[in-house]
């Protein structure tokens, strides 16, 4: 029983099928002779089609190996092309480490001044005070929907803000992509030139692409400098031979994704409910965290008072339940989640949470197992942390 | 009839279907629960399989999105992660471009001052001239094998210049992987601390496997900082999701690289000398661009006075057979060869030039072909510069 989608969620059929055929079709994009420019109308097609889904231009669409390339790109390249000696980077707290990290990193090794925005209680950023931020920002980054709690913040408005301001804004869409809508140019101010929404970053494997694919939706009026420099490959921001394969895969599951979202939302969305219902009635003082309404169907964040997140994951996978305590990336490391944290929770309750993600093969059996197995394990867990 | 295994050379059905058994297990290498372990043991055991094939241990292979990610990886990150104020770094002529690039960014960039190798009249790094430029430089980075033209480098020689000089180098193993012996340990001096040979770029995609997986072979001494932030996958060297059927399918077509290595060397170096042969026989004037022996063995590059390359490989592939003027990279501009420049030819001749390369599934027809179809685009190609 398997309720991490958030992590990864099983590889669609299709996309695999997708994947094996254009693998097995011989050329470089890059090349000039006949299987090469076959490759490249493979690629052009899967780009033509992941920018339909995703609401941008084909030529915007810039394939990467994932949702934290495209995001370091974003971030790093917005940082290097800066015209001028701004130096503030606008950083919400409680966003995903792919741009945490990045945005961090801008600051230890290359002079970046961090400006923060709280998180308002259920998680969602304050479009007035990010907009506060902005001012004389060099750039500003911000979740599409929070990849933990699962909250949805207004990605119209951020955009909106951050075109006011001048400001070019990279959105993080990975957590989002597939689950809620999203719209590049719906999203962007009408004339908005290189500042507002310019960058986007999506993943492949969350929605049932493969692992080791994204793209950043980089606007053509954006200047952003490459991180991976080389052949000049997709308008020379990102170079390397190009994945033809993993792009075709990638754009499969995108448009299944899309053309099952409405439906899936209301399955997911009622499924959660369940689920979430069944947590409240079997386990004293859970607390569903994160916006009640507005948020990725398919995310349960839930506080399990007195016991430790990595306790319940380690009793749960005992019972055949695989649960997260947060994001995967981090999920080695039994710290206390920063996205909790930026609730205005203690340190304490930033341990003792589990993040219950359903997807597109959840069914009400992993729900019933998961009710069976966790008022015994929360008991346990209470217990081990009382001693 | 495909002649430019040097681009990209076909998937190789093993790796396809451990790829396809991989990518259908879900769930993430990072996640802690029996899913996400499960997923880390097929990683794991990948990268000791592949570290098995690059002479090197488990913990020093980072596994990136291709070769080109792996060599911005080396370079800016030893660039970051320098200790002093040096700020030399040593490119030999005839470089890649991912290294090219990357080392001409970091000095228009970031300060660094380029210091280049001359190449001798075959394409090799002098390692008596290499070893000059390295006095006081903060990094290095050579090719194991010229991606052009074939020649083979000293590695081991260059490697214990660097050594010597006590300079951090990187090597560029991707056209030598899996065609000529590779060793990164091997290469490596006794005791060496930070500095000698620290990291050498590997690519999938060129022995078998599928595009968009590499690695970067990273020393455990070595101080390298990441390209990519984020979740601290990978000594936090590389950041995000570990794409774990691409690592299982590289190292299995690592493995049947070098299982077959020796017998295909045979087998390609004598292909290779009928197509060099055959061509010298009906090209008045043709000249084989290199070192005649120690080369990549399904490399032959071939000048041809007063044909201009892009015009053969046009010709070419209206019969049918697919060439290359030169790196795949740089093929959709038809510039000078900066490579043949390198061996001291003229603008005109490093636009002459035809590499024709061999590979796994290379059969004698593929040769006839080539032999068939050139001595008229030859012919029409000469016409054609002469009007």
């Amino acid at each position: 029983m398997y309720l991490d989608h958030a992590a990864t969620t099983p590889l669609r059929p299709e996309a695999r099928d997708a994947w094996v055929r254009a693998a097995e079709e011989l050329g470089n994009a890059s090349s000039i002779h006949g299987p090469g420019q076959s490759a490249r109308r493979l690629l052009e097609d899967a780009r033509e089609r992941l920018a339909a889904v995703a609401g941008c231009d084909p030529i915007e669409v810039v394939f990467t190996s994932g949702g934290t390339e495209a995001s370091n790109l974003a971030i790093k390249g917005l940082w290097w092309a800066r015209a001028d000696d701004r130096d503030a980077v606008v950083l919400p707290d409680g966003e995903h480490h792919a741009t945490l990290d990045a945005v961090e990193w801008l600051a230890s090794h290359e002079g970046a001044a961090v400006r923060s925005v709280p998180l308002d209680a259920v998680g969602r950023i304050p479009v007035g005070a990010f907009a506060e931020a902005l001012h004389g920002a060099v750039l500003a980054t911000a979740l599409v929907a929070n990849n933990e709690i699962g909250t949805v913040n207004d990605a119209a408005g951020l955009a909106a803000a951050a075109d006011a301001a001048g400001v070019p804004l990279h959105l993080d869409a990975v957590a989002a992509f597939g689950h809620v809508p999203v719209d590049f140019t719906g999203w962007r101010a009408d004339a908005a030139p290189a500042t507002g929404l310019v960058a986007m970053s999506l993943s492949a494997h969350k929605i049932g692409g493969p692992v080791g694919v994204g793209a950043l939706i980089v606007s053509r009026t954006a200047t952003i400098a490459p991180l991976v420099h080389g052949g000049g490959q997709q308008r020379a921001l990102r170079a390397g031979t190009q994945d033809v394969a993993g792009a075709v895969a990638f754009a499969v599951a995108a448009e299944l994704a899309e053309a099952e979202r409405d439906a899936e939302a209301g399955r997911l969305t009622a499924l959660r409910e369940r689920l979430v219902a069944g947590i409240r009635s079997s386990v004293l003082g859970a607390e569903l965290l994160g916006d009640p309404a507005d948020r990725v169907p398919g995310n349960a964040h839930v506080l399990f008072p007195g016991a430790r997140g990595e306790t319940l994951l380690f009793l749960l996978d005992q019972a055949g339940v695989a649960v997260s305590t947060g994001s995967a990336c981090q999920a080695g490391v039994p710290e206390p989640s920063h996205v909790v944290l930026a609730l205005g929770r203690s340190a304490d309750e930033a341990r003792e949470v589990l993040r219950l993600t359903l997807g597109r093969t959840s069914t009400d059996a992993d729900v019933d197992a998961l009710l069976a197995a966790l008022p015994s394990a929360v008991e346990r867990a209470r217990a081990a942390s009382a001693r």
